[in-house]
C-alpha cells in the first residue's frame, strides 16, 4: 500500500512507493517537475533530464495529462530547496493507473464556475482543497459528536424512511410507488426515537437522512439533508435536553478544532470556537424586548410566538454583543406555533427550546409529551387525526419522560466554515430541480 | 438524571433517585416488592407495610399497572437476601410518570406470539431482554467497525437516496413521485462511494439506508435495510480489500465481545468468535471440488460460476470443518456472474470475491475497474445503456485504483445472534406487506 503525503517526511533517504494524482507539470529545461496530489496534500517529484536513466520516465510523463493518476516507485530526499514541505520524490518507476480527458474548468480557481457547472461535475469540483476539506470536517464533526454519545450509553438506531403515513404534515412529503399500494418517506426519525424509548432502550440517536418535498429553489432548502437526531428519557425537564446539547456541540467543535481548526483558518479564514457551558438562555418575550431596545426590531404580527431569519440573525448579534456567545438558547415559545408533541406545563408553557448559532437556528429541542391522553388531548388541539394514531399507540402501554431534538448536519456545516449555503455544502446536492448527478 | 441499574452498587447506602418501568409487584401479607427495570437491568423495591410511614406508597403501588413508569427517591441498601444483585431500594418518595393499559401479550414470554403481532406492537416486542439486545449489539458493532475506520482515516460520506436514474438495475428499484417528474430510490451508495474517490477523498464510508423493491415475502428479503459501505484508493488489488475486511470485523466483533460477549452466552447461547487472520481464502473451482468430495455436492448447471444458498452452508461447514475458521473468502467466480463495475484481469478472470459467515454471504467485494475505456467496455458487454451513462462520467478525468465492499447490518447482526430471520432483527422491519408501525 502506499505511502501518504503527510506520512513522506518518515521516510526519507527511504525506497518507497506513492500514488496520487497529478496535479501539475513544469517542464523546465533541464529538469521536469511533476507536483503529485493525494487527500493529505501535494508532493514535488523531480526528474533530472541529464540522466540517461530517466529517459523512459520522461517519455512517460510527457504524454501524461494532468488529473491523471499514477504510482510512483522511487526515494524520499530531503531538499531545503523545494517549497513543498522540503521533499522531493526521485523517481526509479512509473505507472500510470489512469488517463484524464481535458477537465471542462479548472477547479483550483472556481470564482467564474457557475454553481450548476459544479455541482453537474461535483468530482471534479471536490478536487479542490476547500471542498475536500468540507467533507473532512463533517465527518470529524459527526465523529466527536458520535463518540459523547457512545460514551455516554447511547444506543444507535436505524429507523425506516419508507413509511406507511405522511408522518408530521401532509403537505411535504413524498410519495412512492410501493408494489400495488404508496410508502411515503420518512420527514423525520422523530417518532421512531420515541417509539424507541417507549420499548425500553433509554437513550437513542441516529444520523440519516430525511426528506423534504418542499418545491423551494433557494440555496437554504434541500429535498434530502443528513439529520442527527437523538432522544433520552427519564429527564426532569428541557434543561436535561439543552445541558446534553451543550455537551454534544461541544465534543463535536472540540474534536474538529483539533483536527483541522488550523487548516480552517487558512482556507475559509474560520475561526473553531468552543463555546463555554451554560450557553446564555433568554425567554422569547425577553428577547423581544432586547431587540427592541438594541435594534429597534419588532417581531411582525404573524410571527408572534416565533421567530423569523431577521430575528435569528440579530439574535445571534446579542449573543456575541451581550454575552460573549456564539450559542444563545430561547425557550418559551408559543404552543400554538410547535408540534403537538413538545410538551406544555400544567399552564400550557411549552417545554421546548430553539438552539441559534451563527445567525440561525440549528436546532429545535424540547421535552417530549409521554403521557397518552394528554398526548390525544394536544393532537386533537391540531387537528391531526389518522395520520398519527398509530404514533400514539406508542405510549398507551407506559413510557418514561423523555426529550430530545435534531440538528441539520448540512447546516452546522455550513454554519461552522461560514459557506455561502446549502448547495455548496452538501456532498450530493438534492432539490426540486436536481437528481444528478 | 436518575441513576441506572447497574449503577445502584457504588450508590449503596445513599440516598438516590431512581426511574423505570415497573416490571412486577409481588405484594405479600407484610410486605410489597416491587421489580423495577431500566435498560440496564432489574432492581427490587421493597416497601414494608408495617410502617406507617409507607400507607402513601403502598396505595399509589396498589392501583398500579405493571409496565407503568414511575420515579422514586430511596435509600441503596445492601442485602444478600435478595437474588436480584443483592441490592434492594427503600423509597421514601414515590411519582408516577405514566399510567400503563393492560398489555395485549406477555413480551417475556414470546414463544406463542405470532411474528406479526410482535411487529406491530414493537416497542412491546423490544421491552424483552433479548430484543432489547439485539439492537444494543449492533450498535455496539456499528461502532467497533467505525471506529476501525476513523483510525484508519476514512471519511464518512452521506449520499443521496433520491436519484435521477434506476442505478444497477432496473427491475428491483423504488419510483418516487418527485414534483412534476419521478426519482428512484438508491439500492445502493456504490456509485456514489466510487465518485467521492474520483473527487479525491481516498477512503470513504457510508452507513444509511438501501431499498430494493423484492416482491418477496421470505423471513431473509426486506425491501429497506441498513448498508455498511466503504471504498478506498491506491490498492494494490482485490487482496488489500479482503485484508481490510478482516481488520474491520475483527474491530467489530472485539468491541461486541468485551461489551456484551457474556451476556449473548446468556441470552442467545452463543459464543462470539473473534476470528484469527488471514481467514482462509479459496478459489470457487477448488471449492467446487471439495464440496464434491467431502459432501457429495455438486452445483446445479444455471448457478456454476457463482454460489447458491446451499453452496453457502456447505461451505462454511467446509470452513469449520477444514480451516477451523467461521470465515471463508471465495474467489475466482465468473465475471458474467457479477456488475460490471468489478474489474477483470487480463485473462478476464474477476478481481472480486465474497466472504461466506455462518452458512450465508454478507459481503460482496472487489477492486473496481477505474480506467474509463474499460468501464465503458464492461457497460456494453452487459446491456447497460442510459442508466449508468452518468456514473461512467466520473472516471474520465482520472481516477486511482481502489476497491471496497458492502455488508448489510442486519445480516451481521442476525448471523452474530443466531436470530431466525430478518423480521426478529430489524429495529422495524419493512416488506412488501408491511410499512407499520
Amino acid at each position: 500500500m502506499k505511502i501518504n503525503v503527510n506520512e513522506l517526511k518518515n521516510h526519507v533517504d527511504e525506497e518507497i512507493v506513492f500514488s496520487g494524482f497529478v496535479d501539475a507539470i513544469r517542464d523546465k529545461k533541464w529538469v521536469m517537475f511533476v507536483i503529485l496530489r493525494d487527500a493529505t496534500g501535494k508532493v514535488q517529484m523531480t526528474i533530472e533530464k541529464s540522466e540517461e536513466a530517466n529517459k523512459e520516465l520522461l517519455d512517460i510523463m510527457s504524454e501524461l495529462t494532468v488529473e491523471s493518476t499514477i504510482r510512483v516507485t522511487g526515494k524520499v530526499l530531503s531538499n531545503e530547496a523545494v517549497k513543498l514541505g522540503g521533499l522531493e520524490i526521485i523517481p526509479s518507476k512509473i505507472e500510470v493507473t489512469s488517463k484524464a480527458l481535458p477537465l471542462p474548468f479548472d477547479f483550483n480557481n472556481l470564482d467564474g464556475v457557475n454553481i450548476d457547472t459544479r455541482m453537474d461535475y461535483k468530482w471534479l469540483d471536490m478536487r479542490n482543497r476547500r471542498n475536500t476539506l468540507i467533507r473532512q470536517v463533517e465527518s470529524c464533526m459527526t465523529e466527536g459528536m458520535r463518540r459523547y454519545l457512545y460514551e455516554n450509553h447511547f444506543t444507535e438506531i436505524h429507523s425506516p424512511k419508507l413509511i406507511g403515513a405522511a408522518s408530521e404534515s401532509g403537505s411535504d412529503v413524498f410519495e412512492v410507488k410501493y408494489f400495488d399500494g404508496v410508502a411515503y418517506l420518512a420527514q423525520s426519525p422523530q417518532f421512531y426515537k420515541q417509539m424507541a424509548l417507549a420499548g425500553g432502550l433509554d437513550r437513542v440517536f441516529e444520523v440519516g437522512p430525511v426528506f423534504r418535498a418542499e418545491n423551494s429553489n433557494t440555496n437554504r432548502h434541500a429535498t434530502e439533508f443528513t439529520g442527527f437526531d437523538l432522544e433520552f428519557a427519564y429527564i426532569d425537564s428541557y434543561e436535561d435536553v439543552m445541558d446534553l446539547e451543550e455537551d454534544l456541540l461541544i465534543a463535536g467543535l472540540t474534536a474538529v478544532k483539533e483536527k483541522y481548526g488550523e487548516e480552517i483558518k487558512e482556507v475559509f479564514n474560520t475561526e473553531v470556537v468552543i463555546p463555554t457551558k451554560p450557553f446564555p438562555r433568554i425567554r422569547l418575550k425577553d428577547l423581544y424586548q432586547e431587540l427592541h431596545d438594541r435594534y429597534q426590531f419588532d417581531i411582525p404580527t404573524e410571527d408572534v410566538g416565533d421567530m423569523n431569519a431577521e430575528a435569528e440573525k440579530l439574535t445571534f448579534k446579542l449573543a456575541q454583543e451581550k454575552y460573549n456567545s456564539e450559542f444563545m438558547f430561547v425557550v418559551d415559545y408559543a404552543a400554538t406555533k410547535r408540534p403537538f408533541y413538545h410538551m406544555r406545563d400544567s399552564e400550557g408553557k411549552l417545554q421546548g427550546y430553539d438552539l441559534i448559532w451563527r445567525g440561525m437556528e440549528i436546532t429545535s429541542g424540547a421535552q417530549r409529551e409521554h403521557r397518552y391522553d394528554e398526548l390525544v388531548k394536544n393532537a386533537q388541539e391540531k387537528g391531526l387525526g389518522k395520520d398519527v394514531e398509530f404514533y400514539l399507540q406508542f405510549f398507551k402501554y407506559g413510557c418514561p419522560p423523555h426529550g430530545g431534538f435534531g440538528i441539520g448536519l448540512d447546516r452546522i456545516t455550513m454554519l461552522l466554515l461560514g459557506l455561502s449555503g446549502i448547495k455548496e455544502t452538501q456532498f450530493l446536492f438534492r432539490g426540486p430541480n436536481r437528481l444528478t448527478p
